[in-house]
């Protein structure tokens, strides 16, 4: 018998490969499922998340400065400890190196990743080097800590909570888009160097993200607690959908209310992309997606930076998306990086 | 300027990236250089250690069955716990996997992991999992945790100490010879059904390696504290070589001494190999190589299982392979996985 990966998608083959794992020891405190496992330390919760980068995959390196790719690598790891409203601590990182790379280029993707862990105040405490018969392959481990009563989990979601996202959705998946059509474009030559004036918020979002270090600073200085917390890696769409399933509850999300830059919505229509699409379902935005009780409304709609842009239904009533005029539509999954057909 | 990773070695390069790395956090005992890392939480310790295990690099899938890579996988991770004196918890495991695998060849590999996790009671808390365009791609990172007095690092040898390897040496080196005799004499044949018959004990070295949990047991049972450990992966030239260095301390390694099984010895002859040789330099016996002070030599000598192998002297000493007819070599670090040319 054979069952092709892609009938399952990403989630179904991890639901089917964990669903039977059981937590034995006394200090797991969440296992698969979340931004982060969650170990028990007494009164602090130590964070376990990690990320495999593969070449090819989830970068090119014709456009994707070491530099930068290094960065990367760290900032999409924080910002999965910080939605657990945790503080990244330590990184481990492994890399596997194809004959191509030489000490300089690793030297680029170090200082990458050093720079990210100087920014956030994060250690490098090890890792694995080992050479590669085929492309780039990064996978760093970090580990955070958190207080036990501030941990935010992806099942917290209840009936009537506002729907709230940090920053603007789209632009990281519209830079990927430029990224791509440029290399289309100047296939074969040798100085690789368009010109993308006006576009660099774009670039820098794809290229340089950030980790929402910020928002739970300024939530926790407002005393508002969320109740359920995911960074948007794969698409706000594909993320609130996790919350839901994990809080066993619905949502209404309004396309009116999607935070979309101008950089974004002018480079969709160059592209003939529908704008609402890229910020549902480009990913990539390393923003942070949470809930709050209804009773914090008047407080959060003053946040700079922070949108609400719908609320959490009971479960019956399923998981839609409003459009503009009126019209409700599932919610569906549809994340950047789907196992491929 | 352009430096080759091969003008520098596996060594050379690490040390190159991370020389500069401070640590800044005061959770954060120890970076990296030893067999994990060392994360403060009061009286406990936590510890960190992260292995890359590439396709063709590490492993052949033609006669590495999925399931003893899972298992495999998973101790070599253990296995670096029980080298700082730690016991092993949690492990996050990350895959990348290409269309040649089925949903049913990941349970294959994850049944494999899942098995090593219930003999060495260690929970599943996490990972990643995403496509590649090339091989197999396995990612694990161990969480254990340890009594911050009773933790063991590279850096602890002393002049005069005895040098320990428990079990024996080479048979895995020698098992995966084997292997790859057997594949290129079957090659493109469909049933790859070869006759192990005798040599059994080489196969399950390489393909089904344990974790030493039970030396640890032992030595804490006999109130034996070593002064310095880690684990044989790169091979105990290279791993001693590590404690060496570390240490500041020189050391004397009898030929005589070292434990070979009778399969090894004779596998090796038949391959033409000197048995010494592949004992040094051959890898992957995740045996424990430990030093403890010359006080415990009438304990240790008694110990089924241990091997005194030789002795720490001064640094000036230097590192050196005493062969059986009393002539003394420089140890050298020849690892079985080095950055390849």
């Amino acid at each position: 018998m054979r069952t092709e990966i892609s009938e399952l998608g990403e989630f179904g083959l991890i639901k089917r490969l964990t669903e039977d794992i059981k937590l034995s020891q006394p200090t797991s405190i969440k296992g698969v499922g979340d931004d982060a496992a969650v170990i028990d330390n007494k009164d602090k919760q130590t964070l376990v998340t990690t990320d495999l980068l593969l070449e090819g995959i989830h970068f090119d390196l014709t456009y994707f400065p070491l530099k930068h790719l290094g960065y990367k690598a760290a900032i999409v790891n924080f910002s999965d400890i910080y939605a657990m409203n945790g503080i990244p601590q330590q990184i481990t990182v492994s890399l596997g190196i194809s004959k191509r790379f030489s000490v300089e280029d690793l030297e680029e993707f170090y200082s990458g990743v050093k720079l990210a862990c100087l920014t956030y105040n994060v250690d490098i405490v090890g890792g694995d080097t080992t050479s590669s018969l085929t492309g780039f392959t990064i996978s760093i481990t970090c580990i955070g800590i958190a207080d036990k009563q501030s941990l935010i989990y992806r099942n917290g979601a209840k009936d009537t909570d506002l729907i709230c996202v940090s920053g603007d959705l789209g632009a990281a998946y519209m830079g990927l888009q430029l990224l791509e059509r440029e290399k289309a474009v100047f296939a074969g030559q040798k100085d690789f160097n368009p010109d993308f004036a006006g576009k660099e918020y774009l670039l820098e979002r794809q290229l340089k993200p950030e980790a929402r270090r910020d928002v739970m600073e300024e939530l926790k200085k407002l005393g508002i607690q969320p109740t359920s917390m995911i960074d948007i890696s794969d698409g706000l769409s594909s993320d609130l959908l996790h919350i839901c399933s994990q809080s066993n509850v619905g949502c209404r999300l309004f396309e009116e209310r999607l935070p979309i830059d101008y950089q974004t919505a002018m480079m969709a229509e160059s592209f003939h992309l529908n704008v609402s699409t890229v910020a549902l379902n480009g990913g990539e935005d390393y923003e942070l997606l949470f809930t709050v009780p209804l009773s914090f409304y008047e407080q959060i709609k003053i946040v700079p930076g922070i949108h609400v842009i719908g609320h959490i239904t009971e479960a019956n009533m399923e998981s839609k998306f409003v459009t503009r005029d009126g019209h409700e539509m599932l919610l569906q999954a549809q994340g950047w990086n789907p196992i491929r057909e």
